[in-house]
């Protein structure tokens, strides 16, 4: 096991590059902080389709396309696609990337889907099994709204714990090529179940997978959170942030000087009534793949650990009594250049 | 990428064996013709739990803990475990694992997950990132029919062409240990949509997955049908098995004398009345875990092509007026003992 460290993570022998990446955002995400990072804004939550639900596939379509085109590979060059959206049985997925012809491993891991699939993405490539490799998430404040919570038309009042599902694609061509970015290692995260029950608190639920897998990835690799020059979870948002902050202090580690948490940078509450924050998997994705890399190109950071978040329910779990489990992925990304 | 080989396939240099597996299904599945074949068979359709997802989520625990038991290992030995069932956001999955604190991929690849959670699986062992894991796929009726089609208590008509959700779960731990039974290769499907809109007839959506990723399959490795002792596909049914058969002989293949869909082996539809056949992510999964398997560990037969089938539809997705496109992954299992 030449490659796997301590008890749940990998280093790379030789790490993947990103080659390129590519972030689709909704109205409303084109209006917060990160707009000048991202690659396209759409004005049209349907993007022209029929549903929330063909919005969602047509804004991963494009995620997918327009990585491939920055990267300037030809799509027959992607060996493999690995992706996941929030939707039962994956259709935002399936229908974006349907006319791909390309090879595709599903995947759920709730908002944490982005770093299952730079995971595996990441695992994939350096191992030589692929040249190249597509990795990608989204999600859709309207085609969630319905899925999770309730019909919009409702017009439901929102706890101040409550997140706002941010629409959006991002997308990652991971590649075996040189390049000044890479991904050196992994932590790959247990689920943790610390038997939170309200759905609209979801950084509750998902801050303990968060801290379970920062803590695991510092012991695993024998580093303080200085090693890194962000510690950067997906969605916890406000309420998650201080219990995060608060498990692994209790656990030895302050990383409060690290810590920054996606779903708190991509709104402004106090202009977009966004509550605790955004949440979503394209919230930590298209997050990573505007506003973080534009940092690590920069070199203002050099080193970060990536750690979407997912919480882990249905509404069929969450009517019949279950608790709301958390996972959370581990990425570590450096920019090695010189 | 020296492991790749054409244009959708993997042969590994040091093939993963699969040390153990392990099939637990219900009271229908145990009355079948394979019943001889399953290490369980539970009467209680919740398994003592408060619902069917309850139950199923049950399945997959005690399906994992055998898998492990038959295995001789310590829970502990495990890295990584790959699993997903065909529920919304993966319920059956999260609620049946979330007590292991073993890091977990999620995966969906509806009927087909099985084939998507040995082949991860088998990757990462055979790239030395970890010396064992565990894959595990799951599905059963009562959840299945709640999920995707009409209460049960409604009384549905079935048409002909519609399959029997299989009640169970398989679980296989692969390692990198020296075994008779290895995975020598992979072949990794494409999303496939001849335009079927009639979820009534799983089979015809997801023939074409099985014919293409077959199809690939002898491409990529340049051999015959003849090659594979049997060609097994998941659950496309009877109605499934005729379109694939003929998809493959219009491509230059006859694989007549090779085929065998485990939908149609689990049930007897003269005795069970379950019409084309079983279907679900367990259908494929027991049936390799226990009546594969033993054919395999007694030479019986040598070689196999394992192609488990997934039709890509959620309720939402179908009323919405989607097509059902199909996915299939290729996992060849040989015996290497002498």
């Amino acid at each position: 096991m030449q490659q796997a460290i301590g008890k749940q993570s990998i280093a790379f022998e030789h790490p993947p590059c990103i080659l390129s990446t590519a972030s689709i955002v909704g109205k409303k995400e084109g209006e917060g902080p990160l707009k000048d990072y991202f690659d396209c804004i759409i004005e049209d939550p349907t993007l022209g389709k029929d549903s929330w639900e063909e919005g969602e596939s047509e804004l991963v379509r494009q995620a997918c396309q327009k990585a491939i085109e920055k990267s300037g590979l030809k799509k027959e060059e992607i060996r493999y696609i690995f992706a996941g959206d929030l939707l039962g049985q994956l259709i935002a997925s399936t229908f974006g990337l349907k006319d791909m012809n390309i090879p595709l491993f599903g995947l759920y891991g709730a908002c944490s889907t982005a770093g299952e699939a730079l995971s595996l993405g990441a695992m994939t490539v350096a191992a030589g099994y692929a040249r190249q490799v597509l990795a990608v998430a989204s999600s859709h404040f309207g085609s969630a709204e319905k899925q999770f919570r309730f019909p919009l038309e409702y017009g439901n009042q929102r706890p101040l714990s409550a997140t706002w599902t941010v629409t959006g694609s991002g997308a990652f061509v991971l590649s075996q090529e040189t390049g000044d970015i890479v991904i050196s290692g992994i932590t790959t995260g247990v689920i943790t179940d610390y038997g939170i029950r309200d759905s609209m608190n979801m950084g509750a639920a998902m801050a303990p997978a968060a801290a379970s897998v920062i803590y695991q990835n510092l012991q695993d690799f024998n580093i303080k959170p200085d090693y890194y020059d962000r510690i950067i979870t997906g969605d916890l948002g406000k309420v998650g942030k201080g219990i995060l902050i608060k498990l692994l202090n209790d656990n030895g580690y302050d990383i409060l000087d690290q810590h920054m948490d996606c779903g708190i940078e991509i709104f402004d509450n106090s202009e977009q009534d966004t509550h605790s924050g955004g949440s979503g998997c394209a919230c930590s994705a298209v997050t990573l793949a505007g506003y973080i890399m534009d940092k690590l190109k920069t070199r203002e950071w050099n080193r970060v650990l990536f750690v979407p978040t997912g919480a882990l329910l249905s509404t069929v779990s969450f009517n019949e009594g279950q608790t709301v489990p958390g996972i959370a992925h581990g990425v570590m990304i450096e920019n090695r250049g010189c």
